[in-house]
Order: structure tokens, then sequence, then C-alpha cells
């Protein structure tokens, strides 16, 4: 596989890889310093992120490397030249990109036309490098045998929510989602995917409205923001009143296992999605987790520009 | 010669050194690794570019330095301070100024100042580095033997005209470009200036409004989009009628040679000054033309700040 | 100490080994090329500066390390996540961070929470590595010994007079600021506690409104630009008429010492804060000075992430 355009293209075999992979690159082994001397990776993103910015450029630099970050407004894909020229333009000059965007098409298409490995930084359908670090933060705190473990994300059943279904389903998990019913719920589409996936891989997805039940017995619990970037504003009232039940609490904490922890992919809203009681509080997990967006991109860029990612 | 500021600076020894070296850096020979090693280029961008920038930059990183890319919201040449002190100021931190910028004059100003290589990445006026990498593709193509070949550019006789005559004229070689009358003819100085610079280098300068004529037996046919950043969209259904006989089609490239080729300094609006047949069509060479952007610029850096480009 | 967030917080001791480590730069040694050898420092600023920009990013890469550049419009403080949780994700991916920004307490913050050295770039309050590179273009003209010797600024009582006052105090100096009373005066509050560093380093902080006998006998005339970025334009007329008394001209010059000479901490403006034949004249050390913003930068990189500046 030459890229990594949307999660469910991953193997279990590709995630346990770049896990084993980034746990290293962790510690900084020498074998990273080089990979990339003398080469070049692309960022581009058309929306600001802090953290997967700084992850992409540092694991540019860790591995030797020269990042090259290009904003929204210094390139505009699809204006001035087609999506494939500007693909076939960037393969003749770095060794892979990166890219943030709004559509997942476009990323799709520049995967298409690129030579270079094409990495999805985020889309509005998807983020694999996020998961990639959340289960090696997950594999840190539970070891590799998660046999009776729940993972639970509440909150908006948005892009986030539906890697954390299809990555469960890679890694055969018990993976919950749990989100209001309707406009928030994630997607038929993506639910069933998970579900396709589980059949082969022994997991369990399961999708509910009520955070208690899924809260109870719990290893994880996970949450974004409730209101992205983009979302309208006029929508806030009605979305944080529907989201309410699903904030992550010390009381809805307080039903799950006694080794659990809290995860979230920040920026967090503390008294919006949870509580600054949880996520500054002992089972936070947060800066770890934000920490491995840079050694899990780091180890994605290695593999893939050694062509030893298979996919599925 | 510190600098590169103009097309017609350069001697054809200048030229062939040039070529010869980013023909060998194509190859990423080690001695290129470590020239810029703990050094750094500054490029100056006051309008994006997506390939002159990426080739710049990554330029750099294959010479083992530190590209610092600068918008031009971040640097307003001449507000703030002089162009003369933004210019030494420069100098005391790079080891390279690469500048795409409106007027020559800034540019020209900037060399006059700067105690390190300044290189033009593009002007209203030329654009030396595109010519550099044109004429690596034209070789590879050709060899170096190019008596009795013909390289004709068609459409508008913009800076790229003006770049391709002078370029043309220092090689020796027989360089038409072919442009309605007028308005979007080339500059007659440039021309005068072209035909001067043959009366030493033995080349042959024609400039014709007949397309078919230009095309009849070329080796290349090039060209540029109609509309440039910047001009005004009031003029756009004028010009494009005035141009539309220059566009390069399936039936103008069969008038040219057997081994002929298709070049175009991108990006591409297909449908507008070249077809989609040719373009994407078994003569056209752009996606070699565009990777040695990188090349070419690489092989200035190495020998601008090696002092080893002697000017004519 | 972590980090340089004010400049009254280096000790004299600091400063010493700073400067040596800085001349010592200023020749390229090799020890400092791979002292942030696949590392990287993240630069965050606010507004726009071309000279600590450039500084900051060519003393990263003089260690070997890989500078990131983020401006204002891409990571707003305080917007969409607490600064506290800037500080700490920052802290995950980089090495250090120098921040240019218009609240002192904004950077004052970033150091409390960042587990990396941060850096003050510049503040409204304070720009402690501009002095740095003005005290070792001082001690390059003047040597160790600065008995009897009285360093003037003159001007506008902003930040660069603010830290022109503090340093020269921690230097047991003898530092003067020749500014209007009123508005224009550097504050109390900082006027006192240079005096009460003073007290212990036995400098002599002298405060005048007395352009003449300021220049009077001194080694060194330094300005700063009247109107700063973010000044109300309506105010420039009174301004201007207010501070043109300290303007340097050739006649206050007339009044140093014989082997004087002239800083700026640039940008400059000739014919308002210093006439053109003083700035551009052999008095002059403003690119010596502006160089010398690379290499104490570099030595502070070197030394803060090495744990070896004490502080006081």
């Amino acid at each position: 596989m030459k890229d990594l355009l949307r999660t469910e293209h991953l193997s279990r075999a590709d995630v346990e890889l770049l896990l084993d992979t980034a746990a290293d690159f962790a510690q900084s082994p020498l074998r990273s310093h080089t990979a990339l001397h003398n080469k070049s990776v692309a960022i581009y993103m058309t929306k600001p992120s802090t953290r997967t910015r700084l992850a992409s450029e540092t694991a540019v630099a860790h591995l030797g490397g020269t990042p090259i970050f290009i904003r929204g407004d210094e390139l505009q894909l699809g204006r001035g030249e087609t999506i494939a020229d500007t693909a076939k333009i960037i393969s003749g000059y770095c060794d892979a990109l990166i890219v943030r965007t709004f559509a997942q098409s476009d990323i799709d298409e520049l995967g298409a036309h690129a030579s270079i490995p094409v990495i999805n930084g985020l889309s509005d359908d998807d983020h694999p490098t996020q998961l990639l670090a959340d289960w090696l933060t997950i594999r840190e705190n539970f070891g590799a045998d998660i046999t009776g473990r729940k993972f639970v994300y509440l909150g908006d059943g948005n892009n986030m929510s539906h890697a954390w279904l299809i990555m469960g389903a890679i890694m055969g998990a018990h993976v919950v989602t749990a989100t209001p019913d309707g406009e928030w719920a994630p997607d038929a589409a993506v639910v069933s995917k998970a579900r396709a996936i589980a059949r082969t891989s022994g997991a369990t997805i399961e999708v509910t409205n009520d955070p208690e039940s899924a809260a109870r017995g719990a290893s994880v619990l996970y949450t974004d923001v409730w209101m992205s970037m983009g979302d309208p504003e006029a929508e806030r009232a009605k979305k944080t009143k529907a989201l309410e039940p699903f904030a992550i609490t010390k009381e809805l904490m307080s039903l799950t296992e006694k080794d659990s922890i809290f995860m979230h992919c920040l920026p967090a809203h503390r008294g919006e999605e949870v509580s600054g009681f949880v996520i500054d509080g002992p089972k936070s997990v947060i800066w770890r987790e934000a920490f491995h967006r840079r050694t899990t991109i780091q180890a994605l860029l290695y593999h893939l520009t050694r062509g030893e990612i298979k996919g599925n």
C-alpha cells in the first residue's frame, strides 16, 4: 500500500508494525535518524492544526528530513491547476505528502495521482494518524491483551467517532460509541463497515445512546470537542443540549474500571465535553497521547517510504 | 558573478556547467549532500508559486541546508526599512536568497546590496531558473548537438517568451517566438538584446506571428498560460481570442519533427493554451521538466555559493 | 533556570557565558553543529519580525536542528485551548520555543507550563535577546573592561530602553536613558528595578531628559524607531515633536568619545531617530550588531537546552 488515505485500509498487522516502531522511536533509536536524510516531506493543511502540524514537522525532523509546511492560502487544491497535476508536481520534489483538508475525496485523489506516499492528516471523514497515537497509548497502558476490555467514545458522532469504530474493529476490540440518536450519531455506513471488519477480526461493535451503560466497566473513555471548526455557531445551543449527557464527568468516570484511562484528541474545552477534574486528573493520559502523534507519524513515514505497509 | 539576477548575465559556459552539475545531482551524488550543511537559504516570494517554492526548498534540503520560506505578507520589501537594509540583514543570517517578486528592479537592488548570492526566482521580466530546467530537459532529449534544430515558444509574449529568446541566444540555438503582433508580442528591446547576443553566439532569433510556419519542423513547442496572476480579468475575452491561433493542438504538433517534444512551465490550462491530447500525450516532457526545476536550482546554489559562476 | 523570559532573570555570569559562547559560534566551531541534531525549535511570532525570525531560524540551523516557524494566525494563544495546554503540547514535540508576542504575561505563562526552554523573542515590555547581541557587539569594540565608559540610549522610553537599563545594571555599567519626560519616559518601576540591581552590581543608572549631556563623553549612542508597530498613527506628529531633540545626528555624535560607536536594534528610519550620516557612517556597528542576533540566540539555545543557565 503506497498511502494511508483511510483508517479502513490498514490491516491489524500494519497497525502492530507501526505501533512497535513508534514505541521504538519514542526512545529515539539511531536507525530513525537518517531515514529521510536530504529528503523532504510536504505538509499541506487547509485548516490550522497545532498538534498535527507540529507532530508532522517534528516527525520529519527526527527522521533527519526537511519538513515543508504549505498553508491552504499558498496552494489552493483544484484552483489554477488540477489536483492530479499538483500531485505529480509534489511527487517530483518531495518524498511524502501529509494532507489535512476538508474533503476526503481530495486526499483520495492526491493519493491516486502522486507517486509518493500520501498520508491523511485529518479529513471531514477520518483521522487515521490520531488513531495510531491512541492505540499506542492504549497498548502502553493495558499491554497487548485487550480481552474483556471495553473502549468507549462519547459525544459527537463525528469523524473521530468513525475512526474510533473502524480502528477498534481492525484491532479486534470491544469498541463503543455513545452519542445522541439522529443528527449527531455516527454514520450508518461507517457502523456497517466496522461491523463487516469485526466479522473477521472478532471485534465487538456497540453503538448506543446511553452514556452510563457505555461507561460502566470501560477501560477507556474518549471524547472530542463538541463544536468543530466550521460548525455553524447557530447550532451551538441545540448541539450542546443534546450532547450534555455525554460529557465525561467525575460521575461518569466513576463507573469505569479501576485501571481505566481518559483520552482526548485535543484541543479540549473544560466544562463542556469533559470536566477539569477528569482531564487534569490522574486517569488522564492526554499528554502522552499527544506526544505519540509524533512517534506514530514518524513510524508511518518510515515504513511507507520503505514500502513496508501492506494494507488489507 | 555573485548573483543570478537576469538570464542575460549567464555565459554559455556557465549554463553548460550548471546543466552538467544538475544532471549529476539528478542522480543524488554524495558531493551535494553536505554543501550547505548547517547553512540556510532564504526563499522570499511575494506571489504563491508551488513549483518554484518546492523546487527551491527541496534543492536546499538536498544540499543538506535549511530552507527558510518568507511570504510577501511577512516581509514587505521597501516598507518599514529600505531594500538595501533588508539585503544586508539577510546577508548576515543566510547563505543565499531566492526571490520571486513582481519588479525586476527589486531583485536587482537586493543583489546590489546583499553580500550573499541572490537568485531571481521569477519576476515580471525574466525567469532564469525555469530556463535552466528547460535546457536540461532539452539536452536530455536531443543531446549536446542542436545543429539544425528549432525551438519554438508559442502564445503570450510575456516574461517566459523573453527568457526563451535570451537563453536560446546564449546557447547558440535557433529560437522562435510565435505570438500575436502588438500588445502580446515580446518587447522589442528584448528581441534586440537576443539578436545582439546571437551575433557572437551564432544563434538564430526568429520572431513571427505565424504559428504554423513556426511549428513546422520544430524540435520543441513550448507554451505558458495565457492569463497570469495579476492580469485584469476584463482582458480575458480579448486576449483569449488573440492567442487562440497559438494554442498547441494535435494539429500544430503534427507539423513538428518526428522526435519533437512538448514543454510547458506549468501550471497548465488544458483546452486553452494546450490541448489535453498534447500535454498528456507521449511527446509531453512536462514532469521531467518540472523535476529539473529542483536539480537546476540545486546546481545554481552549489556553484554560486562557491563563487564558480563567471557571468558573461 | 529553564527559560529566558525576562532580561532581569539573567546573572552577569550567565551573560558572560553566553557572550563567550556566541563569540565562539561566530567562528562556527564544530561543537555547535550537532547540538540540536534531529531536534526542532518552534518559533512563534504574533507580529512579523525579519531580524528576530531569521536570527532564530538560522541559529537553529547552525546547531543542526530544524526550525518550525508558526505565525500568529496559525496558532492563536488562549483561543481554542488554554495557554497552559498549548505549552504542554509544544513541549511534547519540540526542544525549545522562541516567542515574540505583545503581552509579556503570555510568555511568562508559556514558560510556567512548558517543560522545554521558552525564550522571549520580544514582548511589549522586554527584549532580552537583542540585549545579548548588543553587549557582544559592545565587548567586541571595547573589550571586557568598561570602567569609565558610558552607554547611552536616546529616544522613546519603550521596551528597548527598559531592557537597556536592566542589562546595563546587570553588567555593572554606567547606562543612561535620555528621553522626554512624561509619556515617553521609561517606566518608573523599571528604573527602580535597574537601581536595585545596580546596588549589588556597582552599575550607575542615569535617567535624563537632556540629550546633549547624555551624549557628552559617551562610548555608545543607541536608539530605536520612534513609532512602533501598533502605535496609533494619530500620535505621530506629537510624538515626533517630543522626540526630535533625541535624534542621533552628526552634531550629537560629535560630543561622544573618540572611539564611540552607534548602535540600533533596527529597522531604522533615516532622518527620524538617526541621520543617514551617522547610521551609514564609520562609527555605525549596526550590521555586526544584527549579525550577533544569530550568534547569541544560538548560544542561548545551546546552553538552555543543556541546563547551563543559572539565573540570578
